[in-house]
């Protein structure tokens, strides 16, 4: 994901060095406030000579001879490198490629960097690459260009990868990644349960045995939403995927300086029964936990039941459902509208709830 | 620079398992014949698929609807962060163009992917990204899009960063990465003295007072290749920076699998007397040293010239000058001349000479 142009350009620029810390701390990379003031306070306002950037997006468009591209980048330092429905590999290929997917862009090609501890044992960067190889093969989607760097033992946790992502626009979406045709009465649609990815990583990083109950959701989703906007490119109005800071992250970043608000309904917010009972036990609320292969829609109403039947229809989004509405009545709020009859406001990821989900 | 495709396919594929010991070695990493195995024997294996492989380059060809693009992408591990002559912004936004311009393209956009470790002092962070934007500013060449993650204390060393390139090719240049229309009789020219850069590293990593003598040569070089490919681009056959692995691995890289040959003449390689001073010392060859500022040129002799005149006008050139020719005495060898009248074979790096040098 990129982050640092997930958000809007801010009024008042933001002071990065909260609470005058002056040090980087592990919420800066949470996905939430943190990440946000730092992207804020630093890399706007020094890279923002580039005009593209003054735009929410999670893949920049550049304009080369007329040709509307999209580019993404993205680092993985997930730690387990491998768990349940896939490894770090998985996460660099469906990371990028959903980036561009959501932008209203088809992918065209990839680039990866390898950041390696000295002693990493060759057989797991086989496996790795081999995922790699086999997901880019499977969507079409060549690795074009690599760089391997090796590091001195206890200077980088065994392996690090980057991708970049080369896309070009489609002609009828380029508006997806801004959502700013969103209107009063349009759905929000989720494409599939919430946080399978993250609470895999946490099962997997505390030894818990939930291995056979518990998948990450990380897929590319390029081809299903290719059909999505075959189908409906004019009428769907925002795509994002639901990746650090989770679905309530998206939601809140979207209302951010708009005259309309989004309203949640607990109750329709797809969630498995192990990941809610984790949760649970652990204290977190779902709605911000980590997906990789779950994306949020804002649509026309009159589409909706159409767009879910086409997500439907493929595996990733058989567990799509509608899971709330735009509304005028809380403008850059999101409410959610509980289980019981009440309601509250959800704000970003304050911190870091889980370091190093992908 | 972009290791995995510098180097040509080879017939029967080498096993990256040197010595039966299935780890990473620091040697993987170096740029030399380890990393040669790893890309061909790994990761060149497993990627095939993708037609564009099947080439010796910098920076890899990407056809978009007709539009001929160049992509290359590199991570940055440099230790120290802060050396004489730059920091590892400055090589993420050098390296980058300059893997760019020597494949015959003109930076057109940036990506950059930070990693970062719990505890970096902002105050670096912000002095490295102050000199990211200025070198980007300063070259016309925006960075577009960016991504931040953070690390656990102890499991980064301080600061990686990613750079990711896109270009446009050069319609009379396409053919200076591959360097296939290179003849007996062409000369081979350096655009400064060598060494420069990995000296300051080695200098700066072991406390060795010689800051007032010894600076990087890190230097943005697409200006200057612009100016000779305008004039030259038929006449100049090939082009690459000499980073890790020094001139000697770029040499040695080009001879493989060709009919002809290269001598370099040891009294017109141009080192720095303090370069040379300290490698003798340490016992470490300048043709194997990493540059970040300096590229080989192979060109018809009739322009070698007039290219040498355009090199000198700039200051990253100055100090250009031939330092061997193109020959058929004896193919896929390079061969070094020596002052007294003697000769021997280059053979490419085979270890780790300073890791962690970019």
């Amino acid at each position: 994901m990129l982050v640092w142009f997930q958000t809007k350009v801010l009024v008042q620029p933001i002071i990065y060095m909260s609470h005058n810390y002056p040090f980087i701390k592990l919420d800066h990379g949470s996905g939430g406030t943190f990440s946000h003031e730092l992207v804020e306070g630093l890399f706007r306002q020094r890279f923002s000579f580039a005009p593209d950037l003054a735009m929410s997006t999670d893949a920049s468009p550049l304009n080369l001879n007329g040709q509307k591209l999209r580019i993404t980048t993205d680092s993985f330092v997930v730690d387990p490198l491998f768990f349940t429905g896939g490894n770090i590999g998985t996460l660099a290929i469906c990371g990028t490629i959903n980036d561009l997917a959501v932008s209203g862009a088809i992918p065209k090609a990839l680039t990866c960097g390898f950041i390696l501890e000295e002693g990493f044992p060759l057989a797991d960067l086989e496996l790795i690459v081999d995922t790699m190889a086999e997901l880019s093969k499977r969507i079409g989607v060549p690795i074009i260009a690599g760089d391997t760097k090796v590091v001195d033992r206890g200077k980088v946790d065994r392996c690090f990868i980057n991708t970049t992502g080369i896309g070009l626009e489609r002609e009828d979406s380029g508006h997806v990644s801004q959502g700013d045709q969103v209107i009063e009465g349009d759905v929000v649609i989720l494409s599939g349960p919430m946080g399978d990815h993250g609470m895999t990583i946490m099962a997997a990083r505390h030894d818990l045995d939930l291995e056979h109950q518990l998948s990450s959701d990380c897929a590319p989703l390029s081809t299903m939403i290719s059909a999505v906007l075959n189908e409906h490119a004019g009428n769907v109005r925002f795509m994002r995927d639901a990746t650090r800071g989770g679905v309530a992250t998206v939601c809140c970043e979207w209302v951010e300086n708009r005259s309309l608000g989004i309203e949640l309904i607990e109750d329709s917010l797809p969630v498995r029964e192990t990941v809610r009972g984790l949760c649970e036990i652990l204290g977190i609320d779902p709605l911000y936990v980590a997906n990789e292969g779950r994306i949020v829609i804002i649509a026309a109403e009159k589409v909706a039941q159409n767009i879910l039947s086409i997500l439907h229809s493929f595996p990733e989004g058989e567990g799509a459902s509608i899971i709330g509405k735009i509304q005028k009545t809380n403008p850059r709020r999101v409410i959610l509208r509980t289980a019981f009859g009440g309601s509250r406001f959800l704000s970003m990821l304050s911190g870091a709830q889980l370091p190093r989900i992908c």
